[in-house]
């Protein structure tokens, strides 16, 4: 008799949002990079990724829902994804003839965001995260979230580090077959957990290059990329590391900055040159300056992905400075907490420097540090395999 | 009897636009520069600085008019031009008696340019390179221009450059006192004079970031800087010379382009980052990667110096391409060429992208390379020995 059974597991993943950045690959087949990258977790009660993966040896292909639309899975991402994981599941199917033979069986995979995919907020990173540990989850594999984060780097290099909560590394590794690009754990939320991130979404057109152009633009165009990956990253590692060891957020944000500015420097140095920042941003990096300068001290540290948004990383001490400060600057719609906070005005504050981000700043996000996937009993997929209406 | 005379001379001198940026100053009291620079001097057509230099026993007190006002002349910049002028009249007053001793007046200063100052159009290269050529016709100085080019180097770093007309190289040079740190013709503007340029003038606010104080933080914390001035850019002088020999358009503004976006890269890699172009000179950017790439070949070459404005070089043969191209773009009263060349609108042309143009160019000036410092008989001082009512 058939085992028509359907087995499913669901999970959360988080966004994360590095601090030393990864850009260039040294395998775009494997997303294998040309640098090691460091990034905080954020915490899932603001940004998730919730995915429910299905398997049943009455489903007839791999199919994936992201937020209700059907995706196309035939892509080489998703693909080596799923290949790898259910050779892993494979592996324990042959140690153990009695496990159901879920290695054979299609998958359904169902994922749903808590924030706007648009938004340019790593959506990337925390969906792979969450559909590797949902399917290891799904297939019982005893691999550790290292091992695991091996596979989500094929999906999406930033991936690999949202298997982790806290303080993730992402080490680049040498091997020519990536075993040893895989994510750790440099300290866990619980080790610095006054860490908080403001993320100021900027409204922008669709990115005009993609992530994956961009970087190996980069490695091929740029004089100074090799400078950055080969001398100034490996030091900024250990830098960072030692920053986050010893809670020294001043460190952290100078390391932060520099970092994310060399970044937007190395695709400036690009044929043709990548802008992903813009005068929002610009006017967002001028003001965690002035607030900065004004408190003598460092309290905020800015960072830009590969788009125009700001993080503002703080520490939970400061929060009345920082967002007195953006109450100060934001439309009262976004600074929705300004009433809670006084206002903070630096001296020499000239508001043609920041009034970009009055109308350039839609939306603010506040979180913090956070942990990695949580495993839920929420399932995204109903008892006929498909993706339960809401 | 005292010699009541009043002696005086006249000359124009141009504006320079580097294609090799210089940015890096090894000794800041000298202005000796980190890495050598390339550039073209523009036609004094359109852009110039018109100065009369006089001395008179009279005269009570070193004196500089600019567009009408008095200067402060106390400045070690002006001072040391001044002094190492006057020290070189003084080796001619000692070997010829019989000279009227000049060296022992002071000197009045008239300068006017024809454009307006606070455009952003390194009015300071052309100023200084006019006050150093008058001053020397006032004394009859027998030295090259590549002599005086020290001293107006003293003065703004570019002036050297604007000691020349065409294609001219400022050799960085070794020596601590910088007697080997000067200008030098590449090529004269006849070598090469179909070599056109457009300036979009981009409205802006005031300069926050002056460029000695920029390029110094650069020198100071940029990891990035070393590298640029120290393995890219001595490769970029000789292939740009080569290019410049070859009438090599698209050498030219390969290396233009590369070399403006990395002089960009270096200042966002330095802390706090330094930021010269903004939304309105990124939409300039891809207006010309859009031009290039609808025309199939490199028409136009944009460079940025410190500040939004976008030069657009290009040749002669191209300007109904580029000034087509420029009249869909900007607004009629701006282009107001546009009725005189077709349209030229590239496939996959996004109006989107392009729109900041639209609002943020205010002026378009359009010019050429040109000649070096002009002697005039045009006097800009009076037979009072003050500037002469206009």
């Amino acid at each position: 008799m058939t085992d028509k059974k359907i087995y499913s597991a669901s999970t959360t993943a988080p966004v994360n949002i590095a601090v030393v950045k990864y850009w260039g690959k040294r395998s775009v087949k494997l997303n294998l990079p040309t640098n090691s990258s460091l990034s905080v977790t954020l915490s899932q009660a603001d940004l998730k990724t919730h995915t429910t993966a299905a398997c049943s040896s009455t489903f007839t292909e791999n199919s994936l829902w992201l937020n209700g639309e059907a995706q196309d899975v035939s892509g080489a991402r998703q693909t080596a994804c799923f290949r790898e994981l259910k050779a892993l599941r494979k592996k324990l199917e042959d140690a153990n003839p009695s496990l159901p033979k879920m290695s054979e069986y299609y998958v359904h995979v169902v994922s749903e965001n808590n924030f706007p995919t648009a938004a340019g907020l790593a959506s990337s990173a925390a969906g792979f995260a969450a559909l590797v540990r949902a399917i290891a989850d799904l297939y019982e594999l005893p691999e550790s979230p290292t091992e695991l984060s091996k596979i989500a780097r094929q999906g999406s290099g930033s991936a690999c580090r949202s298997l982790f909560g806290g303080y993730v590394a992402w080490e680049m590794g040498q091997a020519v077959d990536g075993s040893d690009s895989y994510a750790v754990e440099v300290a866990p939320a619980s080790h610095w957990p006054e860490m908080k991130a403001a993320i100021l979404v900027v409204s922008a057109a669709k990115k005009s290059v993609s992530s994956t152009a961009g970087m190996q633009a980069t490695v091929n165009t740029s004089a100074l990329f090799t400078h950055r990956a080969c001398d100034v990253v490996p030091k900024r590692m250990e830098a960072m590391k030692a920053a986050i060891e010893n809670r020294d957020f001043e460190q952290f944000a100078a390391h932060t900055m520099a970092d994310s500015n060399q970044f937007h420097a190395v695709c400036l140095d690009t044929t043709p040159p990548i802008f992903y920042m813009n005068d929002v941003s610009r006017a967002a990096i001028r003001a965690v300056e002035a607030l900065n300068t004004h408190e003598g001290r460092v309290v905020g540290a800015y960072t830009f992905d590969a788009g125009p948004n700001a993080v503002i990383y703080y520490q939970e001490k400061d929060e009345e400075k920082i967002l007195g400060f953006l109450g100060t600057l934001l439309a009262p719609e976004v600074a929705e907490w300004a009433g809670k906070y006084a206002k903070v005005t630096p001296e020499g504050y000239d508001n043609g420097s920041f009034e970009a981000l009055k109308d350039g700043v839609s939306r603010v996000i506040l979180t913090r540090v956070g942990e990695g996937p949580i495993r839920t009993h929420d399932s995204l997929i109903g008892a006929d395999g498909l993706p339960r209406k809401r």
